[in-house]
């Protein structure tokens, strides 16, 4: 032991990002592939903890800015880089929530929205519903101002590579279907004035069935903020997360068990019916700025920043 | 005092159902019609309670046979008697959950499916999702044996005059819209195993926007059953009970606070923020029968059978 006072550091975080569990088996995911998944990962966070660090910044325009920079992102499946459904479509979905009122905006099915998050946000700012579907959505979106893009822009090589080996898979009867992405990409974040907020955007599943709904624009399945206790994003298998209520089921054990925020994220993560594989995995932040990235799949894609600064991001356990 | 022993009555319930809460004004609601509905409901839970009493009959069959024959039933916004959206069309929403596994389904947007509740259980039971929504949900029902009706089928005068009175309104800017009912109907549901289950379905509200959803088909916010604690079905101001996760946070109350389910159920109404004509109702029942049916609007159509066979019916305070 020496005399000198330890240097004081933060561990608390004031946004935390996933993008996605089930990240690619180590073996097969190049150092290259990896750097360029962990630059993406620290370059969102950037974009929510620049808006953070503003006087007035408010933690729902973080949650969004960082989503919306992972949406723009072909590496995750969200926005741009979505998935394909069995008929070669990409139909997104996406969730917002703001701690502070509980106000909260989804939209579902969307196919020609560039950023699905900012429809949501729409939503929730301009609408006095909380999830529109389908084309009203579309129609909605672009009344509030929100961008349309040809379906087209959502096409990746990657994406259509894997609905492509899935299809080859279930027609050839090959058994188990190969490891898809749990992917989806989600924020929680933390301001200056204690507000919490949540949002969430995905492309679903690769050969998804037509009208698939996952629990990204279910609130309290997906995502959930409420200042009393915390804001949570998931992914992974989405009706899973549904049927067990996992955001909200969180913020339950906070409130009416009395668990710290990383007990009732992991506890609730824990009681998920079991798949070889995992199931997936969530972040979570309280209003004292303790967060929570856990996780059963073989990896998550996520990161947080503190509040003085330091951004740390990974795929693996650690 | 006789020394005779007193009748045994029981005061548990096995199944309970509701047609929507905002129930008319007392004086506008003839005895006629107040007669007509009260018959609906009995021949609802009588409907449910003939499963129930079989050998093996169980509570989801029962919870989706009352709410089966209340979709049927021209009287209640769900099935035939769905209200309309402001473009005239009908979008039908419902959810079936299964207590004892915590399966469930749900759909969402639907237009051509004459019994939504028996898509959603069609989803539950014959595929790997829990919500599907417009086309995809339909296209998927048709294939499962669903039976499919061209959408005059749920033309009904009083759902067109009340969205022409609306759109009157809206058109004219006669500031606050008239009195809508929070139309939904639902039912939940204990066998004699002990298992819940919940079922709930509707037409939505009067004018609303194309591709609105409400809590009806979010699993924990207006439909959730968990034997551990509890079965629930919803009717309201559908975006309070999504934010709010209705549904769950009851379940949840029971299972970390401790508290009876009639304690739960009216803390959770309570805890909605508030409207001069209230924002709903719901019915819930635990695995010993107790059950609950709290409203904050005028009435609620509910009822509830007891195991003996004893049928309870009422629209406003008792």
């Amino acid at each position: 032991m020496t005399s000198s006072k330890p240097m004081t550091i933060d561990t608390r975080a004031v946004l935390v990002i996933h993008g996605g569990a089930g990240a690619p088996k180590r073996e097969t995911f190049t150092p290259a592939a990896e750097r360029e998944h962990r630059d993406a990962l620290v370059a969102a966070l950037r974009r929510g903890y620049e808006i953070l660090k503003q006087p007035g910044g408010t933690a729902l325009d973080a949650a969004q800015a960082a989503v919306v920079w992972l949406e723009d992102c072909p590496l995750f499946n969200a926005g741009k880089g979505s998935v394909f459904t069995r008929e070669g479509r990409n139909e997104l979905d996406a969730a917002i929530m703001d701690g502070a009122t509980r106000k909260a905006g989804a939209v579902a099915g969307v196919l020609r929205l560039r950023n699905p998050v900012l429809a949501a946000r729409a939503v929730m700012d301009r609408s006095s519903h909380v999830l529109l579907i389908g084309e009203g959505a579309e129609q909605f979106a672009v009344d509030s101002g929100c961008e349309q893009v040809d379906p087209e822009y959502f096409w990746t090589q990657s994406a259509w590579d894997e609905m492509q080996e899935v299809h080859r898979r279930v027609v050839e009867k090959a058994g188990k279907t190969p490891h898809m992405s749990h992917g989806t990409v989600g924020a929680v974040a933390l301001d200056l004035e204690g507000n919490l907020a949540a949002a969430t955007s995905t492309g679903g599943i690769t050969y998804k069935r037509a009208g698939r709904v996952g629990d990204t624009p279910i609130l309290g399945g997906g995502t959930y903020a409420d200042n009393a206790t915390c804001a949570v994003s998931c992914t992974g298998h989405g009706e899973l997360f549904i049927r067990y209520g996992v955001a909200h089921e969180i913020a339950a054990r906070m409130k009416y068990a009395g668990q710290p925020l990383v007990q009732a994220a992991r506890e609730t993560l824990d009681t998920l019916p079991g798949d070889a594989d995992g199931v997936g995995g969530l972040i979570a932040i309280d209003g004292a700025g303790n967060y929570a990235m856990p996780f059963n799949t073989r990896g998550m894609f996520r990161g947080y920043v503190t509040a003085d600064g330091r951004f740390h991001v990974a795929v693996f356990p650690e």
